[in-house]
């Protein structure tokens, strides 16, 4: 039985306890919010990941991060880093995108190493064996799509990225419009041009049953994709996104009443002004449900600095309410992330995370600043290096302008505002 | 005469006309804002710096860059090198916070090289030669902290900050709260020590009239600092702060009515949920004037990230209307920055600006996003290299991670969806 059917059933799972444990909240609590559809936990029953997240209302926010291998860059070890990478610094789930080389492979590679939760997005690889092994990714087949599905549900994924939401209505809407960037999400891509060509509906829409009968087997979340996700401000609340996210609405409800724990992703660029709307119009259609947002970025002009331009839009989202960011690495528009570029935008993710807990009052938030903010004004150097988001990124910077005296640091030395209002007060 | 008496008089200066120019509206409506007091155009008659920018409502929001020796790196070639980093990156002004080595020299230095605006803290000054040449800070006289201010505006500095509202009874209201972190301004540590030890009021608060005099001679713009802004997010929107904006929207006042430029500055830490609070609290109380605000950042806990946690913050502050973003770097609470710490903390803090600008629709600022994100779409990758914000970083990040096919990038290689969308385009 899935976690959502056990909640139905009014019974707590030993999941359901650890997330509690973890949240600080009561098992009761997690139970409740699951059954309500407003909780996710991403733990495929075939795999058992070491580590277990609650993804929802009331909740910590979470971070994801995408890694994977491309043609140009397909080498197993170095997405192994990137895993390794994204666990150090704090990611709680990671997605492995692999569209190079060995797909299969680098996906049990990934399955057997992480102590994650593992998210993917299988029409990736139907699209690249129709590429590779036939002559197209037209040649994709509603069985091939509905087969990788099947895979990597077998395989241990603990969540799955499905664009059920691209029909054909949604894709003549696209067409119609006069978006800046079209589609940009991969997986919608791939629908709606094979769609295009084969004049057919979409296979995840139309055998959606299907989906919901392998995902309840293993438990695996079904992550209803945007893919006419804003690649551009302009686009952002446009008809094709808008009306995408009713359809996702739709199907929320049947994974919903199937027992199927489900949830809803979301943009994409948008600007600033619009993200709330973006959150609160999701939450409201979509009965309460987990939202996952990829940024949003609030900006189109800045690549070389997207975990930034993410970071200022995923904070307002995940204060808005959105529960799951998606990171996004300095690398983005730009070429494959490397490990360095992974950790840099798990840690940016993952303070946008935790700028909002604080402004959401999520349990712990509060007193992990108020108790930093102490030793800050204690000049416990040691407590500070250890305590803060990075202690290996704050050592590195400390370093390199070291002070003359080490109770204080190179930008004001003796003229610290602690150690004036405090002069004798030395700890660490 | 200041741009503010002539504003009133009804003239329009050549600075109007140029930051006319420079934001798309008419010389009229620059000069009409002006005489409000809702903006300002630091740019000292002494010195006429090369570039002018207009600070307030309905502009661009501005950045600017803090750079400056401390005791422990003194070296004004380094300083000189952090100036023209943050000139290359983009910021509009530099504040010269120096507190080491030759303070009016490396000043004097400074103000040559720069094309920019140039703000000071006066009072640094003061309290660094009663402590070097006497026996400590508590050794300024309210004759030296005035002189301090004057020797600045004669040197040709363009804005100074004065935090001139640490009264005594924000002091005694500061002492009794219970605060995480205290005063964390270095000017408002000053002071309140001063006036404890000598017990007597603030001479910049006693002698604003004379501050007044000497702003109005050379048509410095004063910057009303903020002794008691939050440096922990416990900290924020507590009775020291609110009580000193009161202070500083009676000196604004007094300063409009003597013809004198005037901006407000603002947090500090501030948890997110609190931000547009402390935008519209000012706005209101201090009639529209211009908001100089230090981060806010969101978070005590990212030292290392505090471009990151200071671009969320300012962000939101900006798109709530606050005018003027001072930058925070990624060596913020470690450590005085470095000439790359100053790069990269000007671009977040641009980030940030024009991320509000397009939330707020100034001019200029979506059509720079909307022709950008056209050029993305068309695989432009010259012209998106050339037109993005920072385009040595973004061409660092490409040649790190090349696509074999320089058509596209690294990340989606032939699956690019621009590419599967339109594969004939091609460009740059």
């Amino acid at each position: 039985m899935t976690q959502l059917q056990q909640a139905k059933a009014g019974r707590i799972t030993p999941e359901m306890r650890r997330v509690a444990r973890a949240e600080g909240v009561s098992p009761q609590h997690i139970r409740d919010k699951i059954a309500q559809g407003h909780l996710i936990i991403p733990w495929n029953l075939r795999r058992k990941a070491s580590k277990v997240f609650g993804i929802g209302e009331g909740l910590r926010t979470k971070v994801n991060a995408n890694i994977g291998t491309s043609k140009d860059y397909a080498d197993v070890k170095v997405e192994l880093e990137k895993l390794r990478a994204a666990e150090e610094a704090g990611a709680d789930t990671v997605m492995d995108l692999s569209t190079g080389g060995d797909i299969s492979a680098t996906r049990a590679r990934i399955i057997a190493e992480s102590s994650l939760p593992i998210g993917t997005v299988p029409i990736y690889e139907a699209a690249v064996q129709a590429a590779t092994r036939k002559h197209s990714i037209r040649d994709m087949t509603a069985a091939s799509i509905l087969g990788a599905v099947r895979h990597h549900c077998e395989d241990g994924v603990d969540f799955v990225t499905v664009h059920c939401g691209v029909t054909r209505r949604v894709v003549e809407e696209m067409r119609r419009s006069k978006r800046v960037c079209g589609i940009v999400s991969r997986g919608g891509t791939f629908l709606a041009e094979w769609m295009t060509i084969h004049k057919r509906e979409n296979p995840l829409y139309e055998h959606f049953n299907e989906l919901l009968a392998m995902a309840a087997e293993h438990d695996v979340t079904l992550s209803l994709g945007d893919g006419m996700r804003p690649g551009a401000l302009a686009d952002a609340f446009d008809r094709p996104q808008v009306h995408e996210l009713e359809v996702l609405a739709e199907l929320f409800e049947r994974a919903y009443a199937a027992g199927v724990q489900v949830m809803i992703e979301g943009p994409g660029h948008v600007p600033m002004n619009q993200i709330e709307a973006q959150v609160r119009l999701q939450k409201a259609m979509c009965h309460g449900a987990p939202f996952y947002v990829l940024g949003p970025l609030v900006t189109d002009i800045a690549p070389g600095y997207d975990h930034i331009t993410a970071a200022i839009g995923g904070a307002i989202a995940a204060a808005a309410g959105a529960d799951f960011l998606c990171y996004v690495t300095p690398s983005e528009h730009l070429g494959l992330p490397k490990p360095d570029d992974v950790r840099e935008g798990v840690i940016a993710a993952r303070i946008a995370g935790h700028a909002a807990d604080l402004a959401k009052g999520i349990k712990g938030a509060w007193e992990w600043d108020k108790s930093f903010s102490a030793l800050r004004r204690q000049r416990d150097w040691k407590g500070q290096l250890s305590r803060c988001i990075d202690p290996v990124r704050a050592r590195q910077f400390r370093d390199k302008a070291r002070p003359h005296d080490d109770d204080v640091c190179s930008m004001c030395g003796e003229y610290c505002v602690f150690k004036l209002a405090n002069g004798k007060r030395k700890r660490g």
